[in-house]
């Protein structure tokens, strides 16, 4: 599945000035809007996750694509395609997680249809009173890279999902069920003046940065050693890589004049492509280099 | 699947007022929201429909749905997971047909992953201004029943086309590129005074009729022969089951006072279920004798 190349095609086909960002902004209804699907096969195993945890985790990646615009996660829907054995108790479950994922956001439809496989689609609605929304767009030489939230907790959780360890294990946990940036969001969307960049780390770290790179049409400098990681991870012989390229973190990345409580990585310079500082040397990836090293999900 | 048992655990999990009509209605955004998935071996054969068809038909069981409520149907966000060997021209083909379809809704997002079979989620939205709601709750005795659309062409056209029909044939039409009901919603949702229920014949005119008399605690009695329909339809050995069972004409039932451009097929009464008056003689039909009969998908 080769999704840039793809979501290009549709861009060019809709010929829609909305597509683009994590969320759609809607200016005339006050509202961003989000879509997302979860696949079996492709974005979980049905084995490794609760039904519980995947309710938990639909949600969350939805909530943290509204969050990337600085809107207020207020609404959700869901339609979600299950196999003929499916039982009461995974129905159940999965609506309790999706409900504590939420996290006070209100789902308010509920599709159901047969399939082979488990799909999970799930849309969420942000309303934009009292912030300003961002854009991946935005990014301009000057201003600082701000990162909330921990880098390569999950894609270190996943590897050790895959070996066999146990879940009560705090990488895992993250991995499991990721901690949505509501706060920074809500702080950067309701103080900041100046037109600013956000979107989630969703695909990485390294993804973000390289998309603002490119759609903003400036380099991100990155100091390595300023990313927040739990020093735990350090014990993982490819620490560094899982903090720039692990996904599923579901954290913000901003390009901002000032920090608003997130932490100062780098800055943002006039050029072209993501250049990271560590160990007194520096690398600058293309967006072409990024691509080759994205976090792949199971299967894409 | 057992869709109905499971979307009452849903509501009573979440226990959500929105979960119900075939819109959730947001007063406070001044919209309302739907979401349904398209999936394959289930809603459609690959084999028997084309790219731009599927697009096509995403978009209008979507924009029926907004219709039901009397919203107008403004903005559409998609996801679709595809097959690895799916190629460009798919998709393509695909976002042409969604936006014929969507008849001037715009198409604002376009989520791509990779699944073993085609699966489509589409969520529209519609705004509220300069319209009443409808519910499936409002019916009350003494309104009159209408209907707007054809009905049987679409289950007709499906027989046919399993049978090998060549696509050129009004009925494989009416089934593949559904008409909706855009200007009979618009009519009554601008003009209507008082509370109303609507319902999209998706799964068949019985089954929105059964579902506005149990929702609102009363009886509607039809009389067959006023039901619009085709009337080649008629050469079918079994088409009074096609127009009444029949599913996917996407026509709209209301309960209303007036008929607004719809055609009065009967009229509400007090008690409960569907009574249908037919050459002569009457059979009321209960709820659970609705849902014995309802519309199959292909695997449901």
């Amino acid at each position: 599945m080769k999704e840039r190349e793809f979501i290009n095609i549709i861009k060019n086909t809709l010929n829609s000035k909305y597509i683009g960002d994590d969320c759609a902004y809607l200016p005339e209804l006050g509202i961003v809007v989000t879509q997302d699907s979860l696949v079996e096969g492709v974005h979980f195993l049905r084995e490794k996750i609760a039904p519980y945890e995947l309710g938990f985790k639909s949600a969350a990646v939805n909530i943290s694509d509204v969050c990337a615009s600085g809107a207020e996660p207020k609404y959700m829907t869901s339609a979600i395609s299950l196999p003929d054995n499916t039982d009461e108790n995974f129905i159940k479950e999965f609506y309790k997680g999706m409900q504590d994922g939420a996290k006070g956001v209100e789902v308010i439809g509920g599709d159901i249809t047969g399939a082979d496989k488990i799909y999970i689609s799930v849309t969420a609605i942000g309303t934009t009173a009292g912030r300003r929304i961002a854009s991946r767009k935005n990014a301009k030489p000057g201003q600082k890279i701000i990162v909330s939230g921990n880098h390569g907790s999950s894609a270190a959780g996943l590897k050790l999902l895959l070996s066999g360890q146990d879940k009560n294990n705090k990488f895992i946990k993250a991995h499991i069920m990721p901690d949505v940036q509501l706060e920074f969001s809500k702080r950067i969307a309701a103080e900041i003046k100046e037109d600013y960049a956000m979107m989630d780390t969703s695909d990485g770290l390294m993804d973000a940065l390289s998309a603002i790179s490119s759609e903003s049409g400036v380099m991100l400098e990155v100091d390595f050693d300023k990313i927040p990681h739990d020093k735990d991870l350090e014990s993982f012989d490819d620490w560094e890589d899982l903090v720039l390229f692990g996904g599923e973190d579901y954290g913000l990345v901003a390009a901002a004049n000032d920090a608003y409580g997130g932490t100062v990585i780098g800055k943002v310079l006039p050029g072209c492509g993501v250049k990271i500082n560590y160990k007194n040397s520096s690398v600058i990836y293309s967006k072409e280099d990024v691509e080759k090293n994205l976090f792949k999900h199971f299967k894409e």
